[in-house]
């Protein structure tokens, strides 16, 4: 088993043999096999014991996902967010729409700290540029949430400033952390410990050898719907462990990176196909669900200012098998990142003794053995 | 086995054991379960071997899907139209949104027919109203396509005027015709034959016991994609027969019926769990398909005229079980319509002699067995 | 005066004096202005008297906007509909907005005749392609409308398949006749005598000397909002004639092309200023009005099949002066062109003697006086 | 002259005797008008001379909507936003356009502050929930902003917590403080000083007596665009004073509430008339405009926690004149609203001693003299 397989202690899907879809992965089957993309997190795990609102326990963090390596300001991503169930916030996401561009480094963090991260990107943006709001208008940062409730105090808002600096200056490229790490410290998926994940698919040469990367805070979904493969694993798992007994079914962010030359209408259809793969895991999305992806394109950026009437842009053909493979790309890798996060979750004990579990391996691989998936085995 | 799991020879796939999803079914499994539901067929197949283009061979036809007894003109329903992937028409989406009603029947039919349906529904219309376009405004007619150009000749646009009154005249409640029927009589799914399928869910009585019913025409699918309750069938039986190879994904129009109070959004609220159903059986939409659901409820008609200021409707509160469940009841039956409308339909020969083979059902029932579902079986 | 402020018997608003905005326009102050654009018309009158549902009298008629002289299915240009207020219908607006790419002429109409117009463009394409609906798919035509009810039979649907082949093939750049003609036969603009109206903006050379030209066909507004340059001419005029009592406030097709190189995404921006350019005249919309911009860019087309994975294509830059400019232009045109359809429009009679009279010039000009607009004065 | 045409120490534009619109006023002309619906502003004005970025000169505020006298979480408002051009930020759209409901008081503010805003509101509903983000979820503030950045040291975000407080508590119904203070403390509007304005309009009996009320922070708009009850008030002023050079448009939020019955649904179709009742003053919206209106109705409330399954609501009935008459007082009072934030404001000098102007009612009386509006006077 490679090293890209076992990013935690726990190992990935691939690693047991789980290799969902058809098209290749990229090196580290990892959002960041997109060129340029680096991903950091920090991870923010305080107390024990019975929640006292406002202090803790802690289990919360922040996750940066910084497109390139450029000015994330003066030159902004080609962006979209698609909104799938819309009980959530994502920052700024009018603005995305009506200018087809993003700023700065995506957030990932827990509900309540969605406007302390939004500051301190602003703090963090004012570090890189003495022009800002003073020649020219601000950042418009974009920060996504899911809500860490049960395990977490979430009154308590403890994602800080420096939490903020840390995740966005200690991103990286290369093996992404999975699990409960960064904003999906304390996150829930499908009843078990869920968090990040990430995957990744590249096109065949062909087809532009051009690469899809997804990264999950995954936070949702009922036990009984959990599928592996198509396996109904979360129903025959139901009586594995005291289930969680909440009101609401939750809340997953997905963001989609791609080095392919798409408009913003384009990475709108892109987004589209996530919930095709997060439907793929069994959830079809609550009523409180807060569910957004978040697509952007690293081969279009647009410079703040410019001193041209126009721009050429290069885009994908919407015609013939580069589109639809790029569709796939997108179901698959978000099918895949989103097990990448059961996977690599390990169990954790939060506010109140609330204990989650880990997704099981060995009984996973005997399920999905009682339902024909015989090539999958712990690795 | 019943009745209601053979509509046409072939059975549903209820009938082999394959209950996907967890809630129960209406009467009928079908979109007529929703009280005062009906649906019409008029199938159109004339004409054998090599395509004259406005000539023939013809594999189409027209359905209708008639939401409440009333006048449909006067009474208007409250309705939804959510698209998935847009490369497709259902007339008026706009007026739609903008109001929150739809008016008439739901025509479902081939591409290159919308506009001649549509001029029918008006003729039909105008029988029905000495009024119309005299003292009120005309009827904004709803018709949904996919096309059915690889068996039938769509250049010639041989749904008529008859063929819409006959659908619309003949339709009934209870049994559904599935299949190679009405709108759907040339449509494909997953490179089978496909076309119309339908199914419903009840929800407990303590959930106030509504039906979701739905009723696809489906027209999509790459082979390798098809899952049937999570086995991947289509991956099995790739080298069944000669596959088909077409440039494009195909489409899928999903009505949504209920007769739960549910105001314009709360509905495209549930249009958006069809996606969701939809990729349940494997896809995630091409870049060519035109994937919409038109969802109404029958519960909230709102009268062409009114004289009071103020209308009191009821609605679903959305907190807790209700709304969830009825989101379930949607993916669910949208999985099982589609199952239905493969089950269903039957091999056929259309234009320039081209054969598209019904899914088969012994080999299908193999494949579930060897993906350890035990329980299908040939009925 | 020259012919260019004369279309018709009466003069343009221009010929007055009235020339609103700071832009200047194009030679024709049409949208013909917008190289390659062409227009074509063709209006039905027959009849008089008591109307005779079905039969008449008919006062109504098509109009073709024709994008660019290349083949309108193959080589489609980049396309918005925005929506101002959705009771109406423009056919394929679902497809437009997912792909950003229209096909075919613009088509507008009367209400009732949306379907055998569509069906008449689809005969249309398939003499110029024997490929279509063979071996690729087929045209989604683009069809607006207003209502015409007023003053025509609008239950009779009197445009045929000729009149329309009439209007794309007569089609032609430069003078575009305005008011009663065309789709805007029967039309009524703040109770006065409405219909086609154009105007045309042309950007200073240091802004890329773009073109924007706008089409209207106007049927909409009550008489005591309407303003002409800002002068409440319709509140002044109220007791000029019996006035129209209608329930509705009447709707507006409004076309933007321009030769700026604009996505799908920045035509819907201009789009947007549409609303502006008509609220200067008066109106806010009313609660049945089917109100819609279709905008379009012949600089960014894209071919229906292509053999590259990506496309360059230009953008406006969205920075500084040129798109301010742009959205100025579309503002300015659309004011223009409802006031050119009222200006051009002459006094009509139509079904049970109703009586649609013109804009009273003399009188016009005497409340422009009154409110300081000296300039303004009959040619 | 009332106390009511004088808020502040400069007459509104009523008092002047610019009546705009046909509709009655309320008793205030303000958005309080509406029942239960109170605003409260903190304004923060500190220091002269130059900027130094991050300390000052401060001229910005905070402004509160507050929809009724209950809990603001516990009793969710029915609302909507809508987004005429969309290049800035309200928080938590996409839940409010999911849901069809708003949280807590609607906070205006600049652009910079809004995390700070946002984070403060968090606070105090924590103060008024022990249950918050302990069992239940939490609150999703609604924060809009406009940038103060030409007069106010944006980069300081100098809007804090007892600010925010302040501005919620001292919210009252009755006189509305307008121009400079609140969240428009820094704002300009068509070059002269703005801010804060409101208006309101009351329905004849006949149509139920509902009252529409607006609140805006303006900050938008070329001098030259500028009409006064049609008049071109800013061309005629071009020469007044040294003006401003500014690359952006500015933006502007409105704020409508009513108390007619109105669904999400019909209040985006109100918030569609603000960009008419803008379109009035002059604008068309620039580039980098970030307008928005926030519409509500606070006859429509939704618990947090409902018992039952379904909840009967009352809306408006969308055919005849009470729709339309509705859309008639959004866009008048609108239209007032924007010129009562000019007329209210008072000269201000701001960050590296930059003076915007107020509005000169001399001059602006004499203009609309020239253009026959005899009917205005200084009061």
């Amino acid at each position: 088993m490679s090293e890209m397989q076992t990013f935690g202690n726990r190992p990935r899907a691939r690693a047991l043999g789980i290799a969902v879809g058809a098209l290749a992965t990229g090196e580290f089957n990892a959002i960041t096999d997109v060129h340029g993309v680096r991903v950091g997190h920090r991870t923010i795990i305080q107390g024990t014991g019975a929640l006292v609102p406002g202090q803790g326990p802690v289990r919360t963090g922040v996750t940066a996902i910084i497109p390139h390596a450029g000015d994330l300001f003066l030159e902004k991503i080609t962006g979209a967010v698609v909104r799938i169930n819309g009980f959530g916030e994502v920052t700024n996401t009018q603005q995305i729409d009506e200018m087809g561009v993003m700023e700065g480094p995506i957030m990932l963090t827990n509900t309540m700290n969605v406007p302390r991260v939004a500051d301190a990107v602003m703090d963090w943006a004012f570090e890189h540029s003495t022009d800002m709001n003073v020649t020219t208008w601000g950042i418009s940062p974009v920060v996504a949430e899911t809500s860490d409730n049960y395990l977490n105090d979430g009154r308590g808002r403890h994602v800080h400033r420096e939490h903020v600096f840390e995740a966005i200056e200690t991103a990286r490229g290369g093996v992404v952390a999975e699990g409960a790490v960064g904003g999906g410290a304390g996150m829930i998926c499908y009843e078990f410990k869920g968090g990040i994940g990430t995957a990744s698919r590249v096109l065949p040469a062909a087809l532009g050898g051009y690469t899809v990367g997804v990264l999950v805070q995954s936070n949702f979904g009922s036990r009984a719907k959990l599928r592996i493969d198509g396996v109904p694993v979360g129903r025959e798992l139901l009586d594995y462990d005291e289930r969680l007994q909440r009101e609401s079914h939750g809340s997953v962010i997905v963001v989609v990176a791609t080095d392919a030359p798409m408009t913003s209408r384009q990475l709108k259809r892109m987004g589209m196909r996530v919930a095709f793969g997060l439907a793929r895991t069994g959830t079809q999305g609550g009523n409180t669900s807060g569910d957004f992806a978040i697509c952007f394109s690293t081969a279009r950026n647009r410079p703040h200012h410019s001193t041209t009437l126009t721009l050429p842009l290069t885009q994908v053909v919407e015609d013939g098998a580069l589109i639809n493979t790029l569709f796939d790309a997108v179901a698959e890798a978000t099918e895949e990142a989103v097990l990448n996060s059961l996977f690599q979750a390990e169990t954790m004990t939060g506010r109140d003794n609330r204990i989650i579990h880990a997704l099981p391996l060995p009984e996973t691989v005997e399920i999905m053995h009682k339902y024909g998936h015989h090539e999958v085995h712990l690795p």
